[in-house]
């Protein structure tokens, strides 16, 4: 049998795996990632065979669990956070076309969107959307389209990869767009370093946000017309009725 | 110290939990939840007290925990998939006002809509919204405004709750919303049952989905126009370009 797991690791080390993530793991005789994320779990299966590529190499490295598999191994892809969004999962079944004696299995895990929502306190308890600011392969005019979309229709909105070196001003961008629709006060919150040393949440207001520098470990959260701010916490309520 | 733990348990039983929400519940002195939940953890906790409420008794059961709390006890106030997207988490907050002397601790869990993505394939790679099709605290108005808001903007679209007895035809209602910016062709598709026994995906047009009925236990995804079906897999790529 040639099998591969793709499979999400959750935010940090191996609390933060499901049990599931870590069965995969453990029955895998290969385990292949981005060096950082390959780190994070070594030390828990340091008796396995670990093959790392580096950021943005992930054509290759999907290739390289392919290959591993098609010599009778039992390979794991490890994702960050969940492995079925902006991970791996698609690319894989993509490449797989190429390799159809190799039977794919995602293990789900917890993306930084729940677990970042987790620091802050509820602010997902209702319909949210997930958008990425990161341009790198969709055109800003889409991305633009869903911060003026998901803001007119109340979302909640959680924005992963806000900023990078080449790209420091697009949160502002982001939030002057959302302010079209969204109020100045709208209650937000960021989460720098989810699940890993150094984790911390801020709950501030969206005009605050817009001038509040982040780098790229940042998952950023921006309420609906209905969320507040409960003792610092961010917490949107499960409806418009009172409960 | 008085300690609420509000955990997300995952799409099914105890091998879908992160190693954080098991020792949380081991920590407990007491289990809470909606009837169904406790019975999927119970045989793994033996040792503990359980409380359970029955469903739409939410108030009461967060009372529970925290009258629970006030007593010394140690709670875990447990949810399916992530006590934070559509869970108790924000109502734990607001009703923690009424008890400042207990501590909340949010622990994330995997989400509905992330086992189910990871069934289908990979339909959540790039940017989605979770949307609830149940008006029981939310005008259909707000739902029709998000369902045609998403589609026009291009969004992956998860549909939770997606009809009961009392909304039978509210998925045909969403899909002939959704068809009003998507293409019928669209690739859609539905898991049952996830996480638990009778888990069972299948994959559809936006068109057959409209005339597919569905249960309470079923989750619903429908494709940005970049979605495809590989081998009879749901699969959105990572963005406009070619990988």
């Amino acid at each position: 049998m040639n099998k591969i797991y793709v499979v999400g690791i959750g935010p940090g080390g191996r609390e933060q795996m499901t049990e599931r993530a870590a069965e995969a793991l453990k029955a895998s005789d290969v385990i292949i990632g981005y060096t950082v994320y390959v780190d994070l779990v070594k030390d828990n299966f340091s008796d396995k065979e670990f093959l790392t590529t580096p950021m943005k190499r992930e054509t290759e490295r999907c290739v390289m669990a392919f290959e591993e598999a098609m010599k009778g191994k039992i390979v794991s892809m490890i994702c960050s956070g969940d492995a079925g969004v902006y991970g791996m999962a698609g690319l894989m079944y993509e490449i797989g076309v190429r390799y159809p004696e190799v039977e794919l299995e995602i293990v789900p895990g917890v993306t930084a969107a729940l677990a970042g929502a987790a620091v802050l306190g509820a602010p997902l308890i209702h319909d949210f959307c997930l958008i990425s600011l990161s341009d790198l392969l969709t055109p800003w005019e889409k991305i633009e389209a869903r911060l003026l979309g998901a803001s007119q229709a109340d979302f909640v909105i959680c924005l992963y990869n806000p900023s990078s070196k080449k790209r420091h001003d697009y949160l502002q961008k982001a939030c002057d767009l959302m302010m079209r629709y969204k109020a100045p006060e709208t209650v937000c919150g960021i989460v720098a370093n989810i699940g890993r040393e150094g984790e911390a949440g801020r709950v501030m207001s969206l005009k605050e946000l817009r001038d509040t520098p982040v780098d790229m470990f940042t998952t950023v959260f921006v309420g609906n017309s209905q969320t507040k701010e409960i003792n610092g916490k961010m917490v949107t309520p499960r409806g418009y009725r009172n409960v």
